[in-house]
């Protein structure tokens, strides 16, 4: 069975400069588990307590531990300031659970009874609303509606049963535009009461979400509706997102859930794949369509399966292209065609840092060093094996391999190509 | 039978300053029948003449009344400037149908001929689209393409029998991008011939639409394609929309059609449902998904159904978050993070009804009483039996209650929550 | 069987002014085809070589012609800046394959091995990406990860074998923002070895695109990510789009691919479809949906179907009002309701070309004669049997009579109503 780790705690706790206000009322309140090591994919142990489930692999996150009390798993959440490092280059001030954006994922298994503890550390109420999960209305975590809004300094308990399997998510029914728009999220795995049911090799899940934040800044600004300028999954931009990895004949699933205000297509090369899950539930083979691209809605989950049979690295990413770009991607001008000769020596002239972009198309800002302002991620930055990958984003890479053992997600480093199966310059017949 | 009311009618027109402009050639074209009290929900009666159906109820709005005359059942709808409330504290200058945007539902049958009597009474051309609806090419309402335009003034007529039962709606096809950003569209169902084939205990339905209103104005911004700041169903917004009421154990069905620029992701809470039926027809239960949201594309209607088994307050709304703020959500800078303490003094001195907000959130927003300019609702409001319950645009609840009547869809207040159903605040073990 | 024409390819090269710079390096490399007459749909012949398939119709677009070199088909895509008539009166700059963008369509037969010349001519690196194509990791076109970029001068092969019939498109992986923002995209169609599966009497494929080209300019901001204002199929706008005809009672299909930054709903009056295809395979017939509307998500491709058995001239739309209209659709200001009478002559007095518009809403827009910028095109225009459409943007017409012979898509004027099928106007009774 998991185990909460006084360790971890004091490390979250003195990365935010803020333990709990008054441990005499905590008493009886499981500890809150932090994350250990920062925002590298943390993958859990398989249960060693209560039902036997096959534990998710959360993206650039962790799964939260539980401790046994009376027959009902116990969880901590506390909604706090965090800080997340988007990519390696860029932090930014979210608000979070247990000092991280997304929070860690809830996993339980069908039948379950839960008790959530939800502790507000943000400086206004807050409430936590548990997303495709069905509960009594008055779990339901709608603040005002369903119940009074969480206080600053005050921990709330909800508790409900587990009356079904699927691909859940949680997150503020209280100032909810703010609060997601800062980064208050996490996902809710319930597994199935059977787990040789749905069973599958390796199971990924991560949440799509959006930040706008000014080249220079470090706070997402709230109000954006459409033009945000970081487009993340689970708070994380490329090349700061973990790669998928896969041996080669596993059944995988990736699920994922939108928490952006816009779709988002996400693509997987070198296969296709079902859609065998939503936040609704599990979907029939029947009714299942195949895809290369799955659109996810906003307030939705989609869980896909594919049998990993083809080795290589396959880019995975959404396939709007300005969402596999970072900041400073949208309000580039057209160069092309311009010719800028005369031009440069002028603008130079006026102002000394000015460089001549995208007369020919933006491939150079892939490899050039450009001054950049403070915390600030290139527009389109990452490099392969073959040279500049050009990307940003909402892009990874799911690496098939064979020879991985079961429960081995280390990176395995670039594929290396067969002869004969790379596409290759053309030196004349 | 329904009836058309003279004093609806009469009603209609003091209310826009204008009578039909020319009685005597209108002697055999049916009344127009008008709303009868305002805003409000308008249960229909059950029909007492044709084909037998179970009427839908349109969330804020009314189903069109029609007469027999020679085996066809005649409508009329007129297309006009109308006032409509958008929520109480702020009425827009739309365009719609017989005196209210959306105008009217029309309900047939499966069989019926129909006959559409349109009149013109806007300041420039129109016609009607009947969206879904199969029929001849030249009753299909594209000005210019499949007939004329109708002129101001004049009334043109379509005929065309319901080859099938569905989903539909009804709005111009000319001028199109002003007209329908105006607020011109009206809901169109199709009953089954069988009136116990797709039988459901409760049918509501709306159009889901957005107005681009500057706050303190009364007239859309008619060439906005992303950025509107009311978002609406039905032409009404949160606390404006009226509660969707069920029994316990009742069968429900929502139809939804979407006529904005972007898809809109509604979500139940406490339920999973499917989408049984588009503007296409009846999804058969093999091809069904499970889904707590359902994403509705723009120019698409979904019917979703489910039983009502579990009472309570359950929200329902769009889960773009934007899309539950009022206007002036948009727009606002992020102060999280920062010291007013000094700006403000200074702000105040030169702006003197400046106020320090978001500072800690924006929460506070929902309870202070803040100036906004005439005509403008606050961007998040509504109190429930909680509290603030912070929300605006596309947001309702589903009221479930044992004990209700069938066809009674009074509000029944607030839930009351059984003992220990509700999340509570930590005192210590 | 298709062959290579070097006229078309000296047309193109003439066009261009730029033929293939180095000719003895390219001694085994087949001539790349270039289209022949234009922006005009040309209907390709029955393949006389090969596997045996059913050749789709490319709206506004052609199939390249390939030739046969020990069992592998060869084709030659040349990657190059290209001119496009958007539509009569407008021309953009934009970048495509083998002088036209979209590229020409691929087709192929399921079990085939293709081998692909890919020339940059382009200014900047670039590769091609095979959607949706089932393929070695290598073969794949992600620049920098599965293969090095293919420098300016350069020619690349790839070699794959289709391992599955199916709706797929290219498109680079390589600076893809821009080059796809600048039209950089073509159609992949495989047929099934059986060319008697999902067989349709005809089968119509484009892709949607958009560009953000400032009116009285050429070429199309890169880094635009909502803000288009041409909302084209295959870089064409209505009125610039082919209708697309059939025989009464064919069997019709319409495949779709989307590479723009948004969902588009495309509509289909007069009949219900079912989506057969996505670019992932084909759908079972129990997991098929009925819709009057097709939601294309961004990155993905459906093939819906349908029979023709009703005739007349339908609609076949974008459901987003705004992509069916032009360029200076997106920043008009509401004047419905604003008495102009005092304004205008003050107006004119100070700007002299000043026009009242939208007074009473913006139809006047579709008739009247505005003196338009340089290379731009109406805001809505168009003009049908009835008298103006009012479209732009992502509209055309499907076109369904008797009598029409099969493989004939020359387009058949406008539709004669039987009597008594329009609607009419109402002169009393």
């Amino acid at each position: 069975m998991p185990t909460f780790s006084r360790r971890n705690l004091l490390a979250g706790a003195a990365l935010l400069g803020a333990g709990l206000a008054n441990r005499g009322a905590f008493a009886a309140v499981p500890e809150a588990p932090y994350p250990a090591r920062g925002p590298a994919t943390e993958v859990p142990p398989p249960p060693t307590g209560g039902r036997a489930y096959n534990p998710v692999v959360t993206l650039n996150g962790w799964s939260a531990p539980w401790r046994w009390k009376n027959g009902w798993k116990e969880f901590h959440l506390v909604a706090e300031p965090v800080l997340r490092e988007i990519a390696p280059g860029m932090t930014a001030h979210l608000w979070g659970y247990n000092g991280q954006s997304p929070g860690p994922t809830i996993e339980a298994v069908e039948g379950d009874k839960l008790r959530m503890f939800v502790t507000n550390k943000l400086p206004e109420h807050t409430t936590i609303h548990w997303h495709g999960i069905l509960l009594p209305s008055g779990m339901d975590g709608v603040g005002g509606l369903t119940q009074p809004q969480i206080p600053p300094g005050k921990t709330y308990v909800y508790e409900f049963e587990m009356k079904k399997s699927g691909t859940f998510m949680y997150h503020p029914h209280a100032d909810e535009m703010v609060q997601m728009a800062m980064g208050m999220m996490g996902f809710f795995v319930v597994h199935p009461r059977d787990p040789g049911q749905h069973r599958v090799d390796r199971d990924f899940v991560f949440l799509i979400n959006a930040y706008d934040i000014d080249p220079g800044s470090y706070t997402p600004k709230i109000a954006t509706m459409l033009d945000f300028n970081l487009w993340s999954w689970n708070s994380r931009v490329f090349p700061g997102i973990d790669h998928l990895v896969a041996r080669q004949g596993d059944r995988v699933r990736i699920r994922m859930g939108n928490l952006t205000m816009t779709n988002h297509p996400i693509h997987l090369h070198g296969y296709d794949f079902r859609v065998t899950g939503t936040d609704g539930g599990w979907v029939a083979p029947g009714a299942q369509w195949p895809e290369v691209t799955v659109d996810i809605p906003v307030g939705s989950m989609r869980a896909v399966e594919f049998t990993a049979d083809t080795p290589g690295d396959w880019a995975f990413h959404c396939h709007k292209s300005h969402h596999t770009m970072n900041a400073m991607g949208h309000k580039v001008p057209t160069m092309i065609g311009v010719d800028h000769h005369g031009l440069a020596g002028r603008l130079v002239s006026l102002v000394p840092d000015y460089m001549v972009m995208g007369e020919r198309g933006m491939a150079d800002m892939g490899e050039m060093e450009m001054p950049l302002p403070e915390n600030t991620l290139p527009m389109m930055t990452g490099t392969g094996p073959f040279g500049p990958i050009e990307m940003g984003g909402m892009f990874s890479v799911l690496k098939v391999r064979r020879g991985i053992a079961r429960g081995d997600y280390t990176d395995p480093g670039w594929y290396q190509h067969p002869p004969g199966t790379v596409a290759y310059e053309w030196k004349g017949a």
